[in-house]
């Protein structure tokens, strides 16, 4: 079954050989889909017939978004601890706890319904890529079950049983980095993608991210790191010391570590909706790409500290917060999400691609930072399937 | 024909006497509306029977949204000159006349289509009472034919022809005032219920400003004023001894300028997309609500300077970036709009207002800036009807 979308406004393929600029961007385009995939972009004039059409109605079209940094395996909310942060109270990341405790005690059936809901919501927002991580389980089971169910919604699932060092062993966490490197490690290997740990003052130190991020690639798994989000750490040099996919955060950097992301093969995803929820400064895009590094966008979706789905929010705050142009921004949240992910099949408009694409009804891409807060997503096709 | 809304998770009325706090928070409540009017609020248990019946599936449900200041009848878009601004260029509001010279251009069947559209994105959004503005006309016809179709889609039209000295009168500015205080505000006053001025270096002095705000007064229609947006100047106390209804953008404040917006009848409406698109520092609502001034937020929806139609985006800016609590920033943007439209039967549900209510995808509007960007709204009725 073939699908033709045509009467676009302006067609973003990110595909520089294809188009106009680091954007690829074709006017008068069409894009014929074939089943799962894409088997055609050029001029409408051009295009061949298909079974079916898709008219964008003048609308833009781009690839789906790809959030590369989501945790939707959780229960609960934190509605009123997010109210009295906004009036003053820092953010320490000690709230996480709560959510551990709640995902412990809910149910497969509604963790499951709860990060369906999150999945979907993020679909209707143009999310057709979404990593999931683990990580408000803190248990052998709990990581387990955590994976296991995001492994039924993504490809993309990480290991992030090093969240935070559950509250029965503050008192001796390298027993839980053994217990993470170890057991866990076996029982979740098999439903993720990915290993991840949250580098940081408060949870783990360099040389026990460095132990759970080897364990994990010797296990099989590519290794993404939280990195540099609320202090300068060894994070991001560790990230790229280990070729990471991902440096993500990246807020608190030396020169160091933008000379290392810009050396290195490491992306740095910049999760704008975490300091926007947070009150907290937003990193410096601008040094990132000036100094040559790869910079990504997600949502870091969860209950505590960015609790939006929304890859058009983060690319109109990456605009007028971290001053990337609307062209970075969009890049950053489609081909760079890819790159942090290392995928090379979504991301991107051209034959052999992955079909996700977003029809917006708007004329340009340039309105998802020119019209914050509109919900301007028309249609999705994911998989070349209107869900 | 009568409506039962039910299963609601909490309900906010802004009807202290009904509930809790100055929102008047009602738990396990129900609505049930007759006709275009809410005709019972009370608890669930007591509700009586209706004809039909809308599920809330848990989710919160608030008046709907009063977005007290917008701009919806233009042609054309400028999001090239907001991808420039945010490379660097200052804005300074000289773009206003692209924006009419595409208006003078336009069909009215093109014009009325345009607001048509933005009107009906608000609804989606939650908003069910919106004011209207003309100001891109700019001459006798083009201000009349805006306003008759703005009175088309609203009530709450706004006679602006004071927005800024089109070029054709740049050399002779005094000639204009008299064209707007004259021919213009004759042509115009049968569509419009208020006048406003921009008060501004740039735009209209403060005997200008009185000028036309005089002549529109005497002509029958309310006042509202655009005031210290970009600088301090007369505009906010004049808007206050003259008894506007509201002062609008309140960016830069003196002292004597707060004292005057907390001493008189004068509603403070902020309008934070405008800070968000133009990035300029933000107005300090909490200088104005402590010192006892009534605040609003609104959209300030236009081409230029801030082209979003989301009130929940305001409301999660006022919390994130102007310290209001998610509490004030939801009675701003309902029953704070009501007040600056001087309107008592929205923004509020009790019996005999109109039948105006949001129910969310959510438990509690604490979720409106809790989940910046998401679209929250499950469902809208407006004058009683879903559209
Ligand atoms: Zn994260
Ligand atoms: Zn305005």
């Amino acid at each position: 079954m073939s699908l033709l979308v045509t009467n676009i406004g302006e067609l973003v393929t990110n595909d520089p050989a294809a188009g106009e600029g680091p954007l690829g961007i074709v006017r008068d385009a069409a894009v014929v889909v074939d089943g799962d995939r894409v088997a055609w972009v050029g001029p409408r004039a051009a295009a061949p017939p298909a079974d079916a059409r898709l008219d964008a109605d003048g609308g833009g079209v781009l690839p789906g978004f790809v959030d590369s940094h989501a945790h939707l395996i959780f229960a609960g909310d934190r509605a009123a601890e997010f109210a009295a942060r906004m009036a003053g109270e820092p953010y320490t990341g000690g709230g996480i706890r709560t959510t551990v405790a709640a995902t412990r005690a809910a149910s497969d059936d509604d963790l499951r319904a709860s990060a369906r809901r999150l999945v979907a919501e993020a679909l209707r927002q143009g999310t057709t890529t979404i990593e999931i991580k683990s990580g408000y389980g803190l248990s052998v089971p709990d990581e387990a079950r955590s994976l296991r169910i995001a492994a039924e919604l993504t490809d993309e699932t990480t290991f992030l049983g090093a969240h935070v060092v559950p509250a029965e062993y503050a008192d001796h966490p390298d027993d839980y980095v053994d217990l993470v490197t170890g057991p866990m490690l076996a029982a979740a290997a098999g439903h993720a993608r990915w290993v991840d740990v949250f580098c940081e003052r408060g949870a783990f130190d360099g040389d026990q991210a460095r132990a759970v991020l080897t364990a994990g690639a010797k296990a099989g798994l590519g290794v993404r790191v939280h990195a540099n989000q609320l202090t300068e750490g060894p994070g991001v040099r560790l990230a790229v010391e280990l070729g990471a996919a991902s440096a993500d955060h990246c807020t608190h950097l030396s020169n160091a570590d933008v000379d290392a992301l810009a050396g290195g093969d490491t992306v740095a995803t910049l999760l704008p909706g975490a300091e926007f929820s947070t009150r907290s400064p937003y990193p410096d895009a601008r040094r990132l790409i000036d100094a040559g590094a790869t910079v990504a966008l997600a949502t870091d979706c969860n209950p505590g500290s960015s609790y939006t789905s929304s890859m058009p929010l983060c690319i109109a705050l990456a605009v007028r917060e971290m001053r990337m142009t609307p062209a970075e921004a969009l890049w950053s949240a489609t081909a760079g999400g890819a790159r942090a992910l290392r995928r090379t099949d979504v991301g991107v408009l051209r034959p052999g691609a992955r079909a996700d694409l977003v029809v917006l009804d708007a004329p340009s891409y340039l309105h998802l930072a020119y019209r914050p807060g509109v919900p301007l997503i028309s249609s999705v096709l994911h998989r070349g399937v209107q869900p």
